[in-house]
């Protein structure tokens, strides 16, 4: 039986071991297909990645749990969170990684009973391992990350995508776009589990997206809570893990200023 | 008299010096300002910064002119381009320097009767120099920026500030989000010059501002010029470089489009 410490050295080892694949892989052309829309992109890197993935936890781990973006697990997909299990995106913004060969991430964490273990967000262009394990402090390149600094909402940076402000494809145009308006900025990196792993190293106070997949979040989870910052749903409830849902991440106090003044009302 | 050449050399040395004085500034507390409004900051290493630019030029070209953000220059703001001129931005993101640490840049650019001739555009932190000669190439940490390849609108990511999107204070509101739903996807990186920058290096497509300071600019015109990218204001004019305006860059097709059919309109 391993320690989580164990365990989150050996899937450092893996995740810094994917990356150079990934690197590797840049070096030729990359075969694109789109999924659910045309803008909805995944590479065979994409897929090789979470292949490297699997294969490895199921040698050295064959009674942990496997869930996965691109879906290769052999057990189709887990509908629980019981026993220990991983839950990953082999590369979070797959869009950055096809346009621009930057700003994407891998994204590792491993859950037990359905609370977070450890968490690991790589950003493989900019060599930035972000990291944590439940009560041990999350850290970035292994430099402890402050516990969280609260800052008032009008000066706050929240990252949001534009795309959401100009759709009435879902009900929350109108309080995004005043939340939008009364923060000290917006950015947008196209990477949820980077900007997730921004709020946790204070580079952002806030990120909010309307959907998002449990492997886009799940080792974001790790990072903000040993920080102290907090997410959530829009209705500020739980994130399940299980489903695509809205997410609202942040400091607690404005966490709580965006759920309770703009996004969770009953709409 | 130096060359072009030499003149880069030295900008390139003044400004790698630069980026490390910045960045042991950083050990210690900023103290932070507001200029126009409340988020409009600047800080005493934006005005150390350019004050170290001002000095070593005055001294190593007596001769040339200075136009700097932070308004340093004896001589007072210059209104003309003619001879030698130095347009720097000491820190450009100097929202994301004093929250973020992080994704800014140092834009020093150097032109000759109103025509760019260098450009250099530094994030600091990224330790990325994005670099160019006039006809001689553009160029990221000395690796050659492959020349301009076009992609369909409907499959471009192009950089917006989101504030844009929400606020009235300008004209451009429904143009700009009519855009934003065309497009692939949306980028933010408040830092103007890096996101000029990224367009040059193919990492967006496009770039717009309803309104820059030459500075913001001046240096990502020499990139983009070196691979074949164009920029102009909304109504597709030259940038004057001589006064804040609206800002449109894009690779040509992508550029052509987005003035013809979204904002070069007379609002």
């Amino acid at each position: 039986m391993s320690t989580w410490m164990e365990i989150e050295e050996i899937a450092k080892q893996w995740t810094i071991e994917a990356g150079e694949r990934i690197k590797e892989a840049l070096k030729n052309p990359i075969k694109v297909e789109s999924k659910s829309n045309v803008n909805d992109l995944v590479t065979e890197v994409d897929k090789a990645t979470e292949q490297f993935f699997y294969q490895n936890i199921k040698k050295t781990f064959p009674d942990h749990g496997f869930l996965g973006e691109e879906g290769v697990s052999e057990d189709g997909d887990i509908n629980t969170l019981e026993g220990t299990v991983w839950i990953i995106d082999p590369i979070d913004g797959t869009m950055n990684f096809v346009h621009q060969k930057y700003n994407f991430a891998i994204s590792v964490a491993v859950y037990h009973n359905g609370v977070g273990q450890i968490g690991l967000v790589y950003d493989v262009m900019s060599d930035e391992l972000f990291s944590a394990r439940k009560d041990h402090g999350a850290y970035l390149n292994g430099v402890e990350l402050a516990p969280v600094r609260e800052r008032a909402l009008a000066e706050s940076i929240i990252a949001v995508n534009s795309k959401w402000l100009v759709e009435n494809k879902h009900p929350y145009q109108n309080p995004l776009s005043a939340l939008v308006r009364d923060v000290r900025s917006i950015r947008s990196y196209g990477a949820a589990a980077i900007e997730i792993a921004y709020v946790a190293a204070d580079r952002l106070d806030g990120y909010i997206s309307v959907k998002l997949s449990p492997w886009d979040y799940a080792a974001g989870l790790v990072l903000l809570h040993e920080v102290g910052c907090k997410a959530s749903s829009f209705t500020g409830d739980p994130l399940t893990l299980l489903d695509a849902e809205s997410v609202i991440v942040g400091k607690p106090q404005l966490h709580k200023e965006m759920v309770s003044t703009y996004l969770g009302e009953e709409v």
